[in-house]
């Protein structure tokens, strides 16, 4: 049975649909992966593609994606409100099915090489690929963006792992490697409080770091000047112990304490089947539902 | 590509465990079919098997089922809240994949076919192999029960679409037929209060018959005497329209303004996942799940 592996490349433009276009054609024609979604957030000014394929299939897209991106993306005009490290901002390499997370890290290795020597593009390891400890967790890395690597430069404690050791003068450095799935779902506010959504996401946090609830969901607030509302976006990293639908249900009650309605919820990327079966129970008290219910697992493909 | 068919059989029989098992053995041991789901339900003492697989093995399965039922089951010995006719008391068959209507439907004859000619048990076509109008409808045709086809005789119309022309002197009759998908969906109540359901459920036909939502929506108060709590029992029959969440959030603002708690929802035998969908879409304003974004469909199997 072959390997599949899921890559979800952030690149730092969102508001030129060609540009994105072309990233997504690139990395489709590159192999037989399939993209499964793509998606701009004009606000942020940043992208994020989800493609699923075999793993040699999903090295090679992926530099084909790279490649177009350092082509078509300078970083020095780009402005928004994610820190963000290069053109390329981080690649996330998601092991699924029979694959396992040293499979994973591997093919992150494989993809950071790739760019290192073929675009000049400085490296750093994330995640579960990361080889030192302060390199782990994204934000640590990416702390203070591209320009904070202008400013210090490649050294020290921000020497990057692979060469070269300066930035490319117009994709920046680049963020790679293997981690576990995470749901990245968002709750839009009807309100333009952006202190609203942040005190919502202080308390998740606050939940998640004195281990009462919400385990490794990571929340911010953020303001969508596209759409003059709130949102509370969050990264669920653990999926398997917490449902969007926890989290949605707790924005909603906090939400609604101040007040406020919410508008939607919102999904960036692929989710697995398991995690609406979570959500579906946790909604409706539905405590029988589980895989085997579903008619889809019993038909020929 | 194998053609597949999803087939539902409900029988008289509740409580003893060792009767359900050995048809279910006998359906699964008669072919290559897949046995989803199986169901007993104490209060109403009957029971639902869910199984899937090809035309062919559907049907072989179903008779070596029905040839099991027919052994075990004395419906003289039946007593149970549900209107039934029989041991065997109906047989939905319902095409999935690429299988058609039509299909099903020849299916559905060739199952009635077999039970009549080799068990000799009447049968009669309903839903989309009805033969007449006022076979179409389950309760039209399940009317009063194996006792008032007892007290008549089957003749008028209660003349069976298949002979023999006499009740069998245990297994009494059966409805086969072809029908879309539907979703048994029952919401549990935190009261004993059997009047509180019912109103519930009037409610939602009410809805329906009068086109202002709920289509397609059968619904009863039950009363579940083993646990002594009331239950609004529901068939969506047109999952398409409705979803259960929809139902699910209706009994729960119903229920709440008696000042009734819901304990919580369950499904009888098998979903779809696009009902899952549905569902998450409506429980947390999802709206931009789509089918696409589930990372399942991707994979290889």
């Amino acid at each position: 049975m072959p390997k599949s592996i899921q890559c979800v490349p952030n690149f730092s433009e969102g508001r030129r649909e060609s540009v994105i276009k072309a990233i997504v054609d690139a990395i489709d024609g590159a192999s037989a992966v399939n993209v499964v979604d793509w998606s701009m957030d004009v606000d942020h000014n940043r992208s994020v593609v989800t493609f699923v394929g075999e793993l040699d299939d999903v090295r090679n897209s992926m530099l084909a994606g790279a490649k177009a991106a350092v082509e078509l993306i300078d970083i020095n005009e780009h402005n928004g409100e994610h820190p963000r490290v290069g053109a390329i901002d981080v690649i996330p390499v998601v092991p699924i099915g029979e694959t396992t997370m040293p499979e994973a890290v591997a093919l992150s290795r494989s993809i950071g090489k790739d760019i290192a020597d073929q675009l000049s593009v400085p490296v750093y390891f994330y995640e579960r690929s990361a080889l030192m400890r302060h390199r782990v967790n994204l934000a640590d890395v990416r702390k203070g963006g591209y320009e904070a690597l202008l400013t210090t430069g490649l050294k020290g404690n921000r020497k990057p792992d692979l060469g070269p050791f300066t930035l490319h003068p117009t994709a920046g450095a680049v963020v790679v490697g293997a981690r576990g799935p995470l749901i990245a779902f968002n709750v839009n506010l009807s309100t333009d409080d952006l202190d609203a959504a942040k005190a919502i996401a202080a308390k998740i946090r606050k939940l998640r770091d004195s281990h009462k609830a919400m385990e490794g969901v990571k929340a911010i607030g953020v303001f969508l000047k596209s759409r003059n509302i709130a949102q509370v976006s969050t990264n669920i990293t653990l999926p398997d112990r917490v449902s969007m639908h926890e989290v949605y249900a707790f924005v909603v009650n906090e939400a609604q304490a101040m007040g406020i309605e919410v508008l939607e919820s919102e999904l960036i990327g692929a989710v697995r089947e398991d995690s609406l079966i979570e959500s579906v129970r946790s909604a409706m008290k539905l405590h029988n539902l589980t895989e085997t219910r579903l008619l889809d697992r019993w038909l020929p493909r």
